[in-house]
């Protein structure tokens, strides 16, 4: 038992860590591999250690270690950092009932099923009374939480310290022009340009081959990480040397799985990145989504979508895929460069993204303000998609059923996509005025640009709040600009230049 | 909360399930897809999620429920049959330290990597230390249980209830001449006798067909259970509708993991025919291991390589494997039915099988008296082969590394095999008896056995101790003369009997 209050707060935050971790791969693997009968006493068994980790993480226990701690002097900043972030999800923590913890697991895992076959069957009457309690639960926990200006503060806080709503929409509503402009100018571009992926067979087990191949080579450790098949891709860390990604194969199309693997492997790098002897601390733990996400769009879209990328992965590509024999860059570049208005968030060009963000963001404002009724979703999305993208979901599966985010509770969470992006954006322009960095993304050698990812981003952990994360990194807070040039220079120039 | 103390016991036991049922996952996931580097947090996960069960187990509120619920008069005997077994449970899991058994979960967490390396690199001296951790340990869970011969009555409890080391001593120094002269004669038989089975590509997705096809026709609801790749095949129950199996795959023949999933199958009906609704319960729960080998034995050689399986199996398999297509059925049971000394026990054939237990059970035995030192462990198992095969394995990997029962803490575990053989050749001697199940067996439709089985073995539980079950479903105690009779009829008779 360690004599101070500090080390002793530490070694029960790593309790609750045994805990989490355990939950996750109980979740991992009801989305991998777990047999459809087992999910009662799946729900059952996250409900009950989840209804644990909230009983120690509120325990008077973990109150009184922390006052004795705080009275203390810290050694350190970064002890203070943890003391700091120790005590605020403490008191997130300790606003909640137990019972509503356990309540919320439960409803969860039978939302994701509900949702699964929701989808399949594409319809949305299923899911609604899912939904509603989730959205319930939501408005409880805000209440619990307590928020100044409007409830939806309340849960973005949860996934982005710091951040308010209201910022955030008047951050959207300026943007909501430039990049309305930006994807309609794209997308007429890139009309009658055909696609330059041949047609015939590209085998799951070479994609699988490639893909792995392509993570490990930008860093991504497979002996502490795996990758599987999903219906929706995701990251999650179970523990802090296993960090396992997913992706879902279209044998018709290779880039598919493979920017989903390059998506999910940034965020991965970020996890591996941590420090591993704070597993279970804030200081071992990611910032924030806005964060995460700029990890995962940056190695997916500003370092996978690059020309020096594909000089070197076409030809190992065209070795595994023999009909890309006779495809030349440039063109394959054309065809990653392409935007055109799409119905799916994750199959979605740059140039178009941040509109599905943009709706979402509004939707579920609106869902957490009452504003809103469940049942009424798929009509706002609707009328929502039409007027960002001038075209109608065919069905509430190609709609407002798409996202697997709502099901997990995860009510909140997406106007992170689009900080992810900004923040992708300003911190690769800022990496690559380092000349070592640049000259290695020339050559397709990203071993520079992560060791200065794993300085400025990963090995912080998440004891920084996000915008101090960034202007340490990059000399300002989370700005749009970067990203805007990029959209620019990548689908309003000449395709050559991106 | 329930009413009574057997209704709050009963509560209790089921969050006690909550937790053995997640150490299940960990474990499983440990052998079939976590990635190498997580072992160490692995090992953590588990040391504490079983040192909270057995908290729970051995609690003052589970004791002082047990002594209430038993001043009360039982309501069935059913309700008596669980709280003997509670009780029994009780009081070993109360005789061992906490500490200890988290020590002997990390210890084996490790134990187990070691061996999977050990066994790769054929190399005794790397697993030594851990085995010497894991005998030691299994030693003084012996003093603390108490015994009234030997110690290893105190292990052998663990998995075959009501058990004596000296009756099983007694019992194998009786079949051993029998076994022994069994062996020589169909090994001779046999010899010279050419493989039926065509070379050529087996491919393992082809395999992977087959095996589903032949486990869901024998019963095994794959719903509620899947089948996965590990070094060493297992079944193990995640949940009430949640059994996994696992098999290896040899792309020469596809018997292999053939016979080891319909063996393991027969393990995972005994699962999946246990009354879900007593998940955690002991009438929820196998009764001994000796049983559950007799469900896994009598599908995978009984059933499994009999003539009308193969009737209907050889067809599909023909058209699976081209290669088959001129492999008559005669041709293919001799190749089954042939015998060979060898030295891999899972490999074994009918005919030498139990004397590969033989010699681990003398071993173990020594072991846990103290009577044999770790590092002589090879030497004793070299010595004991040549003695029972007439020939020396050529390295650890073939000798005393293939099991991977050790590394688990398994001590006291392998005559449990052997005692599953007779069990195995009793039911169904007594099952093929009723003439809708030898019709069935005949046209291999196996519903009439399974539901023998069901309500004979698989819905009574561990209330009963293993002989009453026996005695329940055959008149009679486990007996050998059923086994030799198999034995003789299969590999001393002309093939056709078979």
């Amino acid at each position: 038992m360690p004599a101070s209050a500090y080390g002793q707060l530490v070694a029960l935050a790593r309790e609750i860590a045994l805990l989490t971790s355990t939950e996750a791969l109980l979740s991992w693997d009801q989305e991998t591999y777990m047999p459809a009968g087992a999910l009662d006493h799946r729900a059952r068994q996250l409900a009950y250690l989840n209804g644990k980790a909230h009983g120690l993480a509120t325990s008077n226990a973990f109150r009184r270690l922390l006052d004795k701690a705080e009275g203390q002097t810290s050694e350190t900043p970064y002890h203070a950092g943890n003391l700091r972030e120790l005590r605020r999800q403490h008191e997130r923590a300790a606003r909640l009932p137990q019972l509503l913890v356990q309540e919320e697991s439960a409803a969860c895992a039978h939302a994701k099923a509900a949702w699964t076959e929701a989808r399949r069957k594409t319809d949305f009457t299923n899911f609604a009374p899912h939904l509603q309690v989730l959205v319930d639960l939501a408005r409880r926990k805000a209440d619990l939480w307590g928020y100044t200006d409007e409830p939806y503060d309340a849960l973005l806080e949860t996934y982005e310290r710091g951040a308010r709503t209201r910022a955030i929409a008047e951050l959207f509503d300026r943007l909501r022009p430039e990049l309305a402009a930006i994807a309609q100018e794209a997308v007429a571009r890139s009309a009658g340009r055909k696609s330059a992926l041949p047609g015939g067979r590209y085998p799951v087990a070479k994609q699988q081959q490639l893909n792995a191949e392509i993570a490990a080579s930008i860093g991504f450790d497979l002996d502490c990480g795996r990758i599987d098949t999903t219906a929706h891709p995701f990251c999650t860390t179970l523990g802090p040397r296993d960090v396992r990604l997913t992706t879902r194969y279209d044998e018709r199309d290779f880039t598919s799985s493979l920017f989903g693997v390059l998506h999910e492997a940034g965020h991965g790098l970020y996890e591996q990145g941590l420090p591993p002897g704070d597993f279970g601390l804030p200081s071992g733990t990611s910032c924030s989504l806005g964060i995460h996400e700029s990890q995962s769009r940056l190695w997916e879209n500003h370092v996978g979508r690059s020309r020096p990328f594909w000089e070197k992965w076409l030809p190992r590509a065209r070795e595994l895929f023999p009909q890309l024999r006779k495809v030349r860059l440039n063109d394959f570049l054309r065809h990653l460069h392409r935007a055109r208005y799409s119905y799916i968030r994750v199959e979605a060009d740059e140039a178009t993204y941040d509109l599905h963000i943009l709706l979402r963001f509004d939707i579920e404002r609106r869902l957490i303000l009452g504003e809103l009724p469940v049942a009424q979703v798929p009509e706002a999305w609707n009328a929502g998609f039409r007027e960002l993208f001038g075209m109608t979901p065919p069905d509430a599966a190609r709609g407002c059923l798409q996202d697997i985010h709502w099901s997990m509770g995860g009510l909140g969470y997406f106007a992170t996509y689009t900080l992810g992006n900004l923040n992708a954006a300003q911190l690769f322009a800022t990496a690559r005025r380092q000349r070592r960095i640049a000259a290695g993304l020339e050559k397709a050698d990203y071993a520079p640009l992560l060791a200065w990812l794993r300085e400025k981003v990963h090995n912080q952990g998440g004891a920084l709040l996000p915008g101090e994360i960034m202007a340490n990194a990059t000399g300002k807070p989370t700005q749009a600009q970067w990203h805007l040039k990029h959209l620019r220079a990548r689908f309003l120039q000449n395709a050559k230049k991106s």
